[in-house]
């Protein structure tokens, strides 16, 4: 189905047609946007609430900056939709997260608009003052660069990192703070009240935008007059008191908050902002939602709906007549749960996913023993290991590329001091259409080599069950249970919680000539690839190895000592793997069988669906039978 | 020689003999622990300055807080001499650092005082609200969770994750800033010109600390006083402005500045805070060095000043009478000037290290050029592919160890979209004294699994030279360089550059029957085997790879087409290294040779020498050479 965009917007193929309207037709070039946004997102889906929130702040950036050569960088990203339809990229909108389409988020390959590609949260700051120092240095002296980040994204470390260091440079910097009150969920932490005070309190703000407006207008008259206003605010601000306001505190001159609804005000306020050269912070106020009501009401199930309804609001669902698997993430919600009801010192911690990982469960059921910290992985992960000196068992629930964001916590904080806290990777291996940026590629290799660490992966609801309950065990230690996005493959799939021997993998069948060594819910592939291949009378055998570390030793040498070949199939990265993991205790052992390793081979994965990239990895039913069959025609090569 | 410690000193054997002194008696024991500190440190070695720093801060903690029930947590962890001294561990304090002897930091297993193992920065707020939360729990509502955290580390983005989160709860939580404007180095960013301005504006802080001592004396009529006085504070603080402070902006109850070097005052305002419930801080101000003139004067120099005369300040060193190698790091922080010279788009940053990773002869050199962003590795690593996208050449130089802090960003901002920025991992392998919380053990591992990637190490300091040169030219893309702590082989190390090709390797010595295939500096100890093994008329092959990724494929064909038997050493950890990625060339090409991989083992290696801990770990010269020796006797087991 063709969409169709309203006639202004029709008109604007890159930000330079948008410049040449005037600042009264930009209201309806908002409003073709926003409805633009719902015409292809109901049909085709993606991200929701947080473009529509942004409309006519994207609107304003692109009309009163000269984009591309001023950089904008898009904290985050999923809200740059209208970037995109502003930016070129409007006809092709309707291929967005789709394979070979669009990428949900910014990206350098797709746009010279894209100036830094994002994905991950708070990354903006640092970035955007990256390329304010280099403009600096290369003495661009009118070159803006805009950093556009949430109140979310403003609480994962790394924002205050930048702002740290932005404060104390003189960097033609600009931030602004994007506060519509939600991550995917519900903003925590003290800054998101501290910013609703701010919000509510008048009087020193108004003192401070009268202010603002007064120089605003004295340096207008050109730069000797800008020096005189700079000279006069300083004074007045100096009997303000310097620590007002926590932004200013770090040395970022602060502005606002105001109404980013309201697009010819943000038009005016940016334009005075273009004036006023050094590190500055521009508060801006959105709705999460805004201009589709439903979304505006409940904003966590319309981040990303799916396909909907855009005049009645129905979020289409497939019905099935046969009960459907769980996701895992559900399965995770659910048995920590039950696990918590009988053991009292499970806990729950999750950075700024309860609803992604599914632990708003426990918040909901448990609220005192499950906690929502922000988007902050690090100290998520220090917050557990602390917990965990007190005798409490934390499930500490990150998405594995998240993962990489708390590494150093891991290692030094929770491995070294061999501490029992459960890791919990959703979404390892491919995520599929949220593409490279979040694919859990490596986990395996980062995690197998600390010392300590116990790295399992689940097969289907029930092993992930049971990963959790022995994960739960007094004196088990750090510990990794890693399991993708989306569903599994057991309808029925509350089973009786039993204790798994850690370490100790499972046989699915035996069989001759070729071992197939799965790690995880792929194994699913090979047992279809098995049934397969029995027709032709090929029997290969089939061993899910459930734990990538401690290895199953015993299995494995029965395996070396029986198979000639061996593949192993993991949905991650191969330097480093479980199949290299399977390598080191083969050589270590002085055994020379051929292995063939399926998985991501070393390079970057754009988004598809898990199915496409698997293909495109090499590691789908497809290409497991094909490795079955060739292996049985090749022998191997011999050294001298 | 024999320590004394000072008579009141010697009579404390633990913090209960502590506090059965008297007030007045505190001032001595400061200045004796003082002494002590100096006396032995200046005999064996160790962290200096930071320590001095807080000796009455120290007593007073563990005077007015029943430590270890109440629970202390020192960030980093090098300040603590004091904190060990008085718990138990005054006698043992001159085995500090030593192989076998204490920890240079607080450690769980050493002892019930040191509540959580550090080393790295900015931990201890999040793990002491992960104790005060369980604490909660657990309704142990007398116990006090202290989190003593200096300025610098204050800085690093995961304290502020856990502000955020610690001033959302009413958990029990002191957070003691220790405000002494340095890190190893002096402070940068503009947190630390907010603090010296709360710390000289008088009004606001006059009137909130009268405020507070009305308060602190009401407060001590009961719990229903205390409630009252409560509310009358929540009443002035409304009309004061909520936020007025940075702190008081996330929810912490701010306090100070005050004199850290004034015991009888620090205890009677700790006195005070033990009756005020829910998150809150305490901004104490002390100098780093305290008590010993040449510490305070050259705070950099006496952060770690190795052996000295404590009545002169003469600091020892080692005088040679041939000229000596220079430290890697200082052949990376001259190299990168001359590089910078021909270059104009080469930069640096460093977090927080530069007179560790010798960056500060750029910053002095070129001051426009070269970047301390505080402690705050995540934020260095973005900054740098920020730089990058405007075509600038910036060397990030992190510890390994930290590296591990800045992992996502490495995967997400550099290495996805392929920037050119250079990674310098100053310290890879094992840190020495520093002991397990430094170790660069796993560095080979985590970075060689991220595709677009390149990693590389010198074998010495041309090799240093070159690999930088090689990696700042146009197009090389992420660059990793990992080089060890102290010093390499060259005295003469001011080789002419010369390019390399990436990805190859360098044939040492042909050999027979076996070959060592060595990664970095570590591959000097197999010159040296080599040399000794040929006396006895044994000849290995000996190649010094260069790089882990790309693997020199040309060579390694050589090598398994020629060799039987392969060693691979490295100073690193042997799940998914180098020795890994040789094996996955191995049997992705259906060689078969028998290959022993010397590296360090998957458990926790404390402190101690360099060569004591690669002897322990199975790879200083004997090992090598015992390995060659026995492989030579040995033939491999072959599968069926």
């Amino acid at each position: 189905m063709i969409i169709k965009p309203g006639d202004l917007l029709a008109s604007i193929n890159s930000p330079a047609d948008l410049r040449k309207l005037k600042p009264e037709q930009l209201l309806q070039v908002s409003q073709e946007l926003r409805q633009y946004i719902i015409d292809v997102v109901s049909i085709h889906g993606g991200h929701f609430g947080a473009s529509l929130g942004v409309v006519e702040l994207t609107t304003a950036l692109h009309y009163v900056f000269q984009t591309p050569y001023d950089q904008l960088v898009w904290d985050v990203g999923h809200q740059a939709y209208g970037h995109k339809i502003l930016t070129g990229r409007r006809d092709n909108f309707h291929t967005n997260r789709k394979y070979g389409g669009l990428s949900g988020f910014p990206k350098r390959k797709e746009s010279e608009y894209d100036t830094f590609g994002v994905g991950h949260s708070s990354t903006s700051i640092s970035a955007a003052l990256g390329m304010a120092v280099a403009s600096q240095y290369k003495k661009e002296e009118d070159r803006h660069h805009i950093a556009v980040i949430g109140d979310g994204a403003m609480t994962g470390g790394m924002a205050f990192e930048a702002l740290n260091h932005g404060g104390a440079t003189n960097a033609n910097l600009l931030v602004v703070l994007n506060d519509n009150c939600m991550s995917i969920d519900p903003n925590v932490g003290a800054l998101k009240e501290y910013l609703t005070d701010i919000t509510t309190s008048r009087t020193y703000n108004k003192l401070r935008d009268e202010l603002w407006n007064v120089l605003g207008k004295i340096s207008k008259f050109g730069p000797n007059a800008q020096h005189i206003a700079s000279k006069v605010e300083s004074g007045i601000k100096a009997t303000l008191s310097k620590q007002s306001n926590l932004f200013e505190g770090l040395n970022f001159r602060y502005f606002g908050p105001i109404d980013g609804h309201d697009i010819n005000h943000l038009v005016s306020v940016m334009e005075d902002l273009k004036r006023i050269p050094g590190p500055k912070i521009l508060h801006v106020l959105t709705t999460k939602g805004k201009g589709f009501a439903l979304a505006e009401k409940d904003q966590t199930k319309w981040h990303a709906p799916g396909l909907f309804d855009k005049i009645t609001g129905e979020i289409y669902k497939k019905h099935y007549d046969t009960p459907q698997p769980p996701k895992y993430q559900d399965v995770f919600g659910h048995t920590i749960v039950e696990l918590a009801e009988k053991n009292e010192k499970i806990m729950g911690v999750t950075p700024a996913m309860p609803s992604g990982c599914s632990l708003n469960i426990m918040m909901k059921a448990m609220p005192d023993r499950a906690f929502d910290v922000g988007i902050a992985e690090q100290h998520a992960v220090t917050f557990s290991a602390g917990l965990a000196t007190q005798g409490m068992v934390p499930f500490c629930n990150i998405y594995s590329t998240f993962m990489q964001r708390g590494y150093d916590q891991v290692v030094h904080d929770v491995c070294l001091q061999n501490l029992h806290v459960v890791f919990c990777l959703d979404r390892a291996g491919f995520a599929g259409a949220d593409g490279p940026t979040h694919h859990g590629a490596y986990d395996i290799a980062y995690m197998r080599c600390i010392p300590n660490m116990v790295v399992a992966a689940p097969m289907n609801e029930q092993e992930l069950r049971n990963m959790m309950y022995t994960a739960s065990q007094e004196g088990a230690g750090p510990f990794t249970i890693r399991y993708p996005r989306g569903e599994g493959v057991m309808p029925n799939w509350r089973t009786p919680l039993e204790l798994q021997q850690i370490g100790k993998g499972r046989t699915i069948q035996e069989g001759e000539e070729v071992a197939i060594l799965t790690f995880g819910h792929i194994g699913n592939y090979a047992v279809d690839v098995c049934q397969k291949l029995s027709y032709d009378g090929i029997n290969p055998g089939h061993y899910d190895m459930r734990y990538c570390k401690p290895l199953d030793e015993e299995l494995l040498h029965h395996i070396f000592s029986k198979y000639s070949k061996v593949i192993t199939v993991e949905d991650g990265c191969l330097q480093g793997g479980f199949g290299s993991a399977v390598l080191e205790f083969m050589v270590d052992n002085g055994y020379t069988s051929q292995v063939k390793r399926l998985g991501i081979p070393d390079q970057i994965f754009e988004h598809g669906s898990q199915l496409e990239l698997h293909r495109d990895a090499g590691f789908d039913p497809t290409a497991i039978e094909n490795t079955v069959r060739e292996m049985i025609g090749v022998t191997s090569k011999v050294s001298v």
